[in-house]
């Protein structure tokens, strides 16, 4: 990839005609559009009839591009097989946990895991591979899209055939599974591995630990189509390979970006759901270490299909949108679409230019988008993400555990936006990570909300303890084995066993009046909860008050080498537990010696970066209703010249500010 | 059909033995009674066994209906299949868009264009057309009762086979289709016409154009069957044939009632939603010019169910409804049903009658009426509904294309229902017309929420508007193609090329906080919406204030020959937007010179009718809050005799008078 | 079964190692557990491989259990049969009603009605019965558990072709069936009883008398496997039997309770429902007479599974619970379940125990309960439950017409929940009785909601009220026959005949604004609804104002005998109506010279108990509040000693206490 900053577009040259495309590409060099995203649902244009592969099209369009000085990324075209994949063929398609067979005529219909789609995937992508993989045009791949947007674990007979080799492969026997998965419950119990049924449709609930084992299953084999795909591409070409990725599908995300270059995803935040995509920006910087990630795909105003849409974004939010993309560490920032669709099921989303090819609604968004672009350019090309000093676990694994056994109607991804929104508005620059992400550097760490504690994490904790880290744990966190069952050792399991404090009784506190008392804060508590007895070796910092167990703690601490170990049994709601979450997060980075912080109005965000020896903050005023920040010592303005002293700075509506610090 | 003002009931003689036949008779003789509609629901009395038919019982019955002076309408039975149709037979049963196959038990469960169902149909319908066609007791023909009242879209094996043909009849060669469609989206492209699938569960949303199509395709195949029935009962009978249609069914009634004789429905208003009922008033007086519709089913109180019902009227609403219809133009109106369903699964609907032959709560109503029949048919048979000045298009298809795309989960019924109520409260009398209707006599003509509009609609109103007309085009009209596509020559398409004025953008207006300003009024904007800008030969009346595009037009008027034609791009919302419609419609009432029109309190309405050389107000209050009324001039009072000087007069409660004016 | 009182709990040693096991049951000697329940989910440990069968096990757990003096409650397992049942054989699998089979991973996922899967329950029971049904700890047996908790009718194809012959079975010919059903409506008629299909999916609704006839096939199928158990376990063993029911299941208990020993039930309270409890002590008790029954599963604190759970009780609760589940007459409390389940979907059900063997949240209050149970023990043993004076019929026949037409989306357990709670808080002591309970003792019996009342009721009603008793018939009551269809002959059928009232109409009454003026009380009345003519051997009592029927009666007094019988037609709604209620069951409990009524605040109960010459008072305060009673006479206090003078006695948060009165 070069050196770039880019700014582009999700691009379909297969649905225009050739008039179209060229006054498209002429409106791209008039907007400073540097990159298109070309490929993901055009294998019919490539392969119209099985084996009639002609990707002359494509090959001529890269070299339309190339002339024009526009780079591309090249996308494998899996998730849109033509209608011969499955015409005549119900065996091929994906059937839902309802027993629902899907058609032809959206996307995503193919079971992933079908012998005859996998072939006819290897062979269009080779031949794309063969084709394309040198072309000078080409910066990257993405491979297929957005994997699982639209379906979920898939049911069909292939999968039901998969699924007992799956099982084997883990546990080896019958009898192993059995007692792991303590089936004896119900008379569950099963005397083979193909007796083992896939979770469809039972008079009640399925057994946890089958439910959670068909997803990682079902997360394991998509994670594998990917892989074999890159394989393919590999041989042909050297451009780095991604997919186009979002948290809210059904993935594992840690395993799938082990085997790719670099991180990307699609986000559609309306103008009031910020926080939630600067979350995406904390994580997905850390999934592929000093490598830029992409935001593959947002749009310039809102979503949109038949039956809704997003509200359009207030004017000026695309492009702070885009400043915050870039200074919290993306390389690319791509717009869905260029082109509004004329046709589809898609015909309402937004886009910069519209059907008839004027301008969009977005349109003037994206123009002040491609001016900062330009302008921040050579600051962000100079600079790097500062690594931040506290760190919270992201775990697609602990997502599928809340989603086996959701308990108060719990949803991780409204569980963790939560956290890290707080972290934020307390002022802690924060890195998410994925379980088993190093932790080199950082000096606070949470993992909420991870029902089942593998020992690696454990060990990873208790070492980062000893060394003066602090380690808060849970709430929700622990609870469960790795097999989704209870320990039996005690509440917590291992931890418990080994840092020697006592879990009182593990319960439902929601609804029985339970107040917590903590760091000056009240707040009532709520979800499934471990509440603790004082012990020797522990400090209570979190009191229960009212409901059935008064007096018991809540929070508290395990002193663990030079750090702690900070437990966290039951979550507050609320302001007043918004409140007392941003009193434990700030209590704990002092503690810890978190240095790097910001004193800035909620909704007013800083970007550290890192370059040329100084410490430069973009800072950024999301919410479109202005903001302040404390400059911590007097600083250069970056984008607009001179020089800013110490103290308060206002920013105005989606105004932003590049400062590089004296100091 | 006789020169009568018809009241009457649906009657299930199959149902009850001779002897509570007979006491029924007489009761509807004391009642006024003076027809009854029978048969629909009989198939299995009249063919109990395959091919075992016999009709005597119900030539008997209409022998007595004619021995005491009551005609009937026949219903043919098709919606009722008996059991030998269906058992051990799945194939001849509908499957709704889920896959689920329907059984026995109900109605309407067989699939319409099964062949055997078909060639069944062809005989009883046959049987009796010959057997009761020219009975003397027979004024009318209803073909089946309510098509596709419980089911929508058939997706069988029959439906399945016959969807490629139908395609192919419309387009002839696939790549036509793939063209119309643009399949390319999303790899969709079809090699052949067997290959596009009914759009049965996918993964996501269908394409546009085949969710509209099938649509279309399922509703001509209704379309057929009734034209299937029509041809055969005429070659026996010379009876006037309708069907009993409701809007809420999904239907082609424009394509329907062509090949009918005269209009009927069901309505099942409460006392509180009279207002739709009245556009059905307005609609169904037009869709046979010069025939009078029939109110073929109405409660006598309330309607039920076993799972619920409707509350019943307020005592005196019955008496307004019935007046109200005769006055709008209905020649009958019939009641369902006589007598209370003593089994099955609606004995909780209210009728004339209880089970145990019993007076009903509806029944001081039905004599109210049926005393009220009597006082009006004189005046009713002597004049005819006036012509209105303003007309709106009611459109089926404008109704298929929003089930397809809803945007913001638009209601088509909804949509134009509210329009119909603010041109009511307006003071406008107003015709609803079918898209193929012709515009003679008119002054001002709207097309609301018709995504598509046909060549034949904009070369219709560009002709009226050069003649002096004045159509008002929009909201949410002319944003797709006729094969659910976006235009791609402009936002709205051809009519924007021909009248030279230019959108700004189409986008989802709602929750941006845009509001609309014109005729004085300020209101909130809603829906997928176009803006426009000011060119040299558009004039603009409404603008947008806030939002995305502050300063855009959302109300333009483009000068066109002696009229115009007025752009509505956007659609207000609430009560300040039901203020602003009426503002918009009483404006341009004034510049196209309408003069019929009413001044009278909201919940007050007046029918006009012309006959004998003078004009005729039916003055009705439906809400039963009382109201007042103008009026123009001094005229007879012809219910209750005298003379009622010009200005204000005053209804009660559910009263209602009819004034013959002077001038 | 032995003289005591039984404390218990459900256990499942099938689930722990040995050592576990001596754990428990050495905490169980601790806590005072008396008995155990075992066995309902243990099939697989049984009959591990189909044919091998091996209760060794189970034997010595029992024997273990029989050496420390804790008595057991062994279960047959046929609601969880292992895999071997139905791997490979989906035609043994529940098939639901909208045609979805179940599968292994659940519970109750085989027809019951499945030949095979009849026959293997058949040879376990019978070799359990033989292993067991001697053993010295063995108290009682229980039948399978919470029949269809989790499922309701079955459509299999095996129920399917039992189905015509059960129809065969109660109507002969399918003549018969066409005319009891009325199915010439929608030419429904059958010609075979084979044609007539099971319930599932139509367009619209089935028709009444097909529903509720497959409901009552359904019911009865269900009891004739739980005689079929009984009949097998009663060759081997004396002991008494029962089934684990519950009311809200899909069963007819009447019918099942017949053939056993002993009622019991489960029963999931929250704190604050502790009213619908206390109604299934009312109707419990008195379903087998002279018989304590038991409350075989209520948990410590909370109920639970994989996706929610009941807020825990507040502390003081259970004791409470415990308390009045003895005074009302029940012989056994016990808990499910006595260790957290490791695994599965109930992990988070409260317990005594935690998975890791240490007391839950749940675990002071059954401390409380076992000292309680002590101190009870005497006396309770020495008396019984007074019969009350007051009778209510509790009818799962009607909650099956209720369910076919549900009207206003009604509820028959909420609506006689209602109806029960505020009997007790009008003061009368109460017993639910089934239908066929014979009146000795009664002076004053309500029938609400009981759309059809069979003639043996009717009768009953008559000669009851002949002999002095008062008779309260309705609301919604009688208006339907025995084959779900409307009388003919009048609105209420044989009783308006016979006692010579009139029904002006049935109608539904809610959203019409009327109100029912009665005993000094102004109500809104709701729900379908009859209302009556005066007539002169009437007397009215309560008057409808408003709406469509103003000044009709809707409470009416016919007298009878010595008695009389009151016709209720409509259900006061509301605060209002609720105070209304109390004010009739008052009114008429005075009528009918009830003397057994208490003086005690809302939330405070009494349980009125008869031993060794004396009356004896069990109050309990349920709702936390505290409350007071008003001691008629002086008592001695049973629990602390000393004597009460006469007047009001004041209990604190969850006090009881037992007076035994003097006089």
């Amino acid at each position: 990839m070069k050196n770039k900053l880019y700014y582009g577009a999700a691009y379909y040259p297969e649905l225009w005609n050739s008039e179209v495309i060229e006054q498209d590409i002429q409106e791209m060099l008039r907007l400073g559009i540097n990159v298109v995203r070309i490929g993901e649902f055009a294998w019919s244009r490539m392969e119209p009839e099985m084996d009639l592969i002609d990707l002359g099209f494509f090959r001529r369009i890269l070299d339309r591009f190339h002339a024009e000085g526009i780079d591309v990324i090249f996308c494998t075209p899996t998730p849109t097989p033509p209608i011969w994949m499955t015409h005549g063929h119900p065996e091929r398609l994906h059937v839902n946990a309802e027993g629902k067979r899907m058609s032809h005529g959206s996307r995503q219909h193919c079971c992933m895991n079908h012998p005859f789609f996998r072939e006819r995937c290897r062979i269009i992508v080779e031949n794309i591979a063969k084709e394309l993989g040198r072309h000078p045009a080409l910066i990257g791949w993405q491979i297929d899209n957005e994997f699982h947007c639209h379906v979920g674990e898939c049911f069909c007979d292939t999968c039901k055939s998969l699924w007992p080799y799956w099982l084997q492969g883990k546990y080896e026997t019958i009898e192993a599974l059995n007692d792991a998965w303590g089936t004896d419950v119900w008379s569950e119990r099963y005397l083979s591995f193909d007796q083992v049924p896939q979770p469809i449709p039972t008079p009640f609930y399925h057994h946890a630990s089958l439910t959670t084992a068909y997803q990682m299953f079902a997360r394991e084999k998509v994670a594998e189509f990917l892989e074999e795909q890159a394989d393919i591409i590999r041989k042909y070409s050297d451009a780095p390979i991604t997919h186009n990725t979002n948290r809210a599908f059904k993935l594992d995300n840690e395993r799938m970006f082990k085997r790719l270059d670099f991180a990307s995803f699609d986000d559609y935040p309306d103008c009031d759901s910020y926080e939630d995509m600067l979350l995406n920006y904390d994580l997905f910087r850390n999934v592929k270490p000093g490598v830029p990630f992409w935001v593959m795909e947002t749009s310039t105003s809102h979503n949109g299909h038949l039956h809704g849409y997003m509200k359009p974004h207030r004017n000026g939010f695309l492009e702070v949108e885009a400043v915050a993309a870039y200074a919290f560490g993306a390389g690319g920032f791509n717009h869905w679409l260029w082109r509004q669709q004329r046709s589809g099921c898609e015909m309402t989303h937004g886009s910069v230019l519209s059907a008839w090819g004027e301008p969009s609604v977005g349109y003037p968004g994206v123009q002040a988008v491609s001016k900062v672009r330009q302008a921040l350019e050579p600051l962000i090309l100079k600079s790097e993400p500062q690594q931040a000093e506290v760190a919270m676990t992201y775990s697609d694994r602990a997502r599928v555990f809340l989603s086996t056994e959701s308990l108060d109607r719990l949803n991780y991804l409204q569980l963790v936006n939560r956290w890290h929104s707080q972290l934020m508005w307390a002022g802690l620059h924060r890195d998410l990570i994925f379980e088993e992400a190093v932790l080199d550097g950082y000096k606070l760490w949470l993992t909420p909300f991870v029902p089942y504690l593998p020992q690696h994490l454990t060990e990873k904790g208790l070492a980062f303890a000893k060394q003066g880290g602090i380690w808060i744990v849970g709430p929700l966190t622990g609870y469960r084995t790795g097999e989704h069952t209870v320990p039996t050792n005690a509440a917590l399991g291992e931890l418990e066993r080994i840092c020697s404090f006592h879990t009182r009784a593990v319960y439902p506190i929601s609804g029985t009046n339970a107040q917590g008392v903590a760091f000056g804060v009240r707040a009532p508590l709520g979800y499934y909860s471990a509440v603790f007895d004082e012990t020797s070796n522990t400090r209570t910092v979190g009191w229960v008050e009212g409901g059935v167990t008064p007096g018991a703690a809540f929070i508290q601490e395990v002193p663990w080498g030079a750090g702690k170990i900070v437990l966290v049994g039951s979550t507050p709601q609320g302001k007043g537990g918004d409140e007392m979450l941003r009193a434990m997060f700030c209590y704990y980075a002092d503690k810890a010696g978190v240095s790097l912080r910001f004193h800035s109005t909620q909704g007013t965000v800083v970007a550290p970066r890192v370059g040329e020896g100084r410490i430069i903050w973009v800072v950024v005023n999301m919410d479109g209703n202005g903001g302040s920040l404390e400059l911590p010592c007097p600083a250069d303005d970056l984008l607009n010249g001179g020089t800013v002293p110490a103290g308060p700075v206002r920013l105005e509506t989606y105004e932003y500010r590049v400062f590089g610090l004296h100091s």
